[in-house]
C-alpha cells in the first residue's frame, strides 16, 4: 500500500495570483502545503497559503530559496526567466510542467512552430520580429498580429481587418497569423498525469463581445454538435499529448465557419474556462492539477450541471479599495456563487473575480449570468 | 443597489478546528476576511485565515480582541464561555448564533427543556445531577445518559440496555433519556437567515458502527420514503425556527421503528452531516451560514449528485506526525474527493479529515466509500 508523510506534497507555486489561490486551496485540501513566490505581500494567493517569498518570477535567488523548501515547483503565470528555472531543474529540483515546455509555450512564435511541427492544425502565420506596414500589406489582411511575448487576457493581441487598422500595429517581436472567421471559440481543459494519462474536459465556450478581446462569458458544455466536441477533445488531447505536457493545460481553438478545428493557443496552467470545473465537477481543475504534478490517480471530469461564467472586472475608471455594487441582489439568483480574488486594489478591467451560474438548462444559467452581470460592479474608492 | 466594501465583512471564528477551516475557504471566496481564535498555534483554520490569535475560547481579553477587529462573530465549537460571549454582546458587538441560543444549546439538559417547551419532539428525561444505580432503575432499562456539558463525537454519552450496564455512568451532572429503538438516524441541515428565511437540505441517514457511537458513514440523501424526508425537513425548519436561531444548524433525529421522528440533537453550527454539501451542492453549508450570518442572501440547497461520507479518524494506537495510507489507491476510485484538515499530529480516532464519494447510484457510492475505507488509513510515526 503507498504510504504519504503529511503534507503529501510541499508545492511552490510561482506567481500568487488568483489561479495559485484557487491552487493553493485545493492543495490543502488534498493535504499539501504551499509556498508562494510573488512581489505583491498579501498576495491573492499568499492570503491563504500562509508562506510567501515576496519577489518576482525573475529573481533567482527566491527561486531558488522555493525550490529548496518544496518537493515541486508550478506557476500560475508564463512570464519566468526559463534560463533561472532550468539551472533550478539542472539542480535536481522538479518543476511541472517542464521548464522546456514552458519555453516553447510562453514565446508564441515558437509555440506556432512547435504545434505546426507537431501537426497540430493552427492558422497560418508567418514571423515577424519588426512588424512594418508593408508587411501586413504583404500578408494580406484580415490577419491578427500576436506578440511574441507578454500577451495576457487580449492584451499583445491586435486584429486588424484591413489597411485602415495598421496604425494599431505593435512595435515588439511579433508573428502575424490568418485572421480565422470563427464559428465559435471553444477551449477544452486537458489534464496529463506524470504516467502519460490524459484526461478532458467537455469543451466551453468562450464568447466575446463584439470587436473586443476580452472574454464576455463562458458557457459549460458549448453549444456544438456532439461529434464536434469529441474531436475538439480529441484534438486538445492530441496537443497535449504531443507537447508531452504534465498537469493543466487550457487549449484555446477555434471552431471555423467550415466545421475545422484550429488550436489559437495552450496554456501551460489552469485557466479562466475551467474555472466552472469548482462548483460543476467531482474534480476541479486545480485538484486535478496537483494531482497530476504530485503524482496522484488523476480524477473524473464529468460535469453534473452546465454552467455560465463571468470574469469580475475592475469597472472603468475606478480604482482604490474595491466597492462591490450590487452583491446581494446578484447571490438572490438561485444557482450563482461568487468568487472574490482578495485583490485590495481595483483597477479598470482588473480580474477582481469571478461568478459561475449552474442551473439544468445552460440557457437559463446564461440568462442568469447576464442579469448577474447588470447587477454586479467593483467600482472602486476612487471612482 | 446594495453597496459593500471589501472585505464584504470581517468574520470572527471562535475555535479553529476543520468547521473553521472550511469555514475560512468559504469566507474568502465571498470576500470576507476571517479572524481565528483558537488555543494552537497553526490551527487548521489559522493555516487558511491567515490571522489567528492563540488563545482558548473561555479566554475575555482575546474574545474582546476579536470582537473589536469584527464586524460578527461565529464559533466552530459550542464550548465557550457564554458569560463573556454575553458581556461581548452587551457591548454591542454581533454574535450569530446569539449567545442566549448557544447558552440553551451547549447544556443538553436546557437545550431538552426548551425544545420540550417549544413542543418539538424528543425522547423522554429527566434531569439527574449525580446518578447513581437506584435512580437508573427508577427511570428504567435501556436508556441513554448524556453528560449536560462537553459531549462531543459520542463522548459524554453512554447507553445502558440492563442493569448489567450501570458500571458505566458518567459521575457528572446528565439528563437520562428514554432509549429510542430506531430505524434509522438521521440529520437536516437548516440554514436561517437575519429575516428569519428558513432553507434546509434533503435529510442525511447517519449509519454507526453496530454497539459504537461513532460515526461511521454518511449517506445523502437518506434512503427514506418521501414522505419522510419531506416530515423530517418540516420538524428541522420548525426547530430552527422556534429557536430563533441566525446561521446553520445541523439537527440530529431519530426515525423510530414505528415511523415517528424525534429530535436527539442540535447543533447551533456546521454540521459533520454536511461536509457532502462542498462537492454535492451548488451552495454548500459553510457559505449559506456566512450568507446567513452577514445579511446576504440564502443560497440554493438543491443536491446534485447522491454522496457518501466517511470521517478519517486516527487509527489506534497511532500517534506523532499522520503517515498516510493508501492515498493513491482511494484517489484512483472515480468520484472520491479526499479533504485533509491540516492537523500536524494524529492521535487515536482524531479527527483528521474526510472522504466525500460522489455517484449517480448512492448504492454505488456507499460501496466505494467502502472500498475507501478499507483502503485509506492515518497512521503515526509513532506506530
Amino acid at each position: 500500500m503507498d504510504r504519504y508523510p503529511f503534507p503529501v506534497a510541499r508545492v511552490g507555486i510561482i506567481g500568487g495570483g488568483q489561479l495559485g489561490r484557487m491552487l493553493v486551496k485545493a492543495a490543502k485540501q488534498l493535504g499539501c502545503s504551499c509556498i508562494v513566490v510573488d512581489p505583491t505581500p498579501g498576495s491573492p494567493a499568499g492570503q491563504v497559503s500562509g508562506q510567501q517569498i515576496v519577489a518576482d518570477s525573475h529573481d533567482p535567488q527566491a527561486l531558488l530559496e522555493l525550490a529548496e523548501q518544496v518537493d515541486v515547483i508550478t506557476f500560475d503565470i508564463e512570464d519566468i526567466d526559463v534560463a533561472i528555472l532550468a539551472e533550478i531543474a539542472a539542480k535536481g529540483h522538479h518543476i511541472l510542467p517542464s521548464c522546456e515546455l514552458l519555453a516553447d509555450i510562453q514565446d508564441k512564435l515558437r509555440q506556432k512552430r512547435l504545434l505546426t511541427r507537431l501537426g497540430i492544425p493552427t492558422a497560418d502565420f508567418i514571423a515577424a520580429d519588426q512588424v512594418d506596414t508593408e508587411q501586413l500589406a504583404d500578408f494580406g489582411y484580415p490577419l491578427v498580429q500576436k506578440a511574441r511575448r507578454g500577451g495576457y487576457d487580449g492584451r499583445g493581441v491586435v486584429v486588424m481587418k484591413s489597411a485602415a487598422d495598421a496604425g494599431q500595429v505593435l512595435p515588439v517581436p511579433s508573428l502575424l497569423e490568418r485572421f480565422v472567421p470563427a464559428e465559435k471559440e471553444l477551449a477544452v481543459i486537458v489534464v496529463r498525469g506524470q504516467d502519460g494519462e490524459v484526461r478532458s474536459y467537455a469543451p466551453v465556450e468562450m464568447c466575446f463581445r463584439p470587436g473586443e478581446n476580452i472574454l464576455d462569458m463562458l458557457l459549460a458544455p458549448a453549444r456544438i454538435e456532439p461529434q464536434t466536441a469529441a474531436a475538439a477533445r480529441r484534438l486538445a488531447t492530441e496537443a497535449v499529448t504531443a507537447l508531452g505536457g504534465v498537469g493543466i493545460f487550457g487549449i484555446e481553438m477555434f471552431l471555423t465557419v467550415d466545421g475545422k478545428l484550429l488550436i489559437n493557443e495552450v496554456a501551460p496552467r489552469t485557466h479562466n474556462s475551467g474555472h466552472y470545473t469548482i462548483e460543476a465537477c467531482i474534480t476541479d481543475q486545480f485538484e486535478q492539477h496537483l494531482r497530476a504534478i504530485t503524482g496522484l490517480p488523476l480524477g473524473v471530469t464529468d460535469q453534473m450541471l452546465p454552467a455560465a461564467m463571468i470574469n469580475l472586472l475592475g469597472a472603468p475608471g475606478a480604482s482604490g479599495a474595491p466597492v462591490i455594487q450590487g452583491l446581494r441582489a446578484a447571490l438572490a439568483i438561485p444557482g450563482v456563487s461568487v468568487h472574490f480574488y482578495g485583490k485590495a486594489q481595483t483597477r479598470p478591467f482588473r480580474k477582481m473575480g469571478h461568478v459561475t451560474v449552474l442551473d439544468a438548462d445552460i440557457d437559463r444559467a446564461r440568462e442568469k449570468a447576464e442579469q448577474v452581470r447588470a447587477l454586479l460592479a467593483i467600482g472602486g474608492q476612487n471612482p
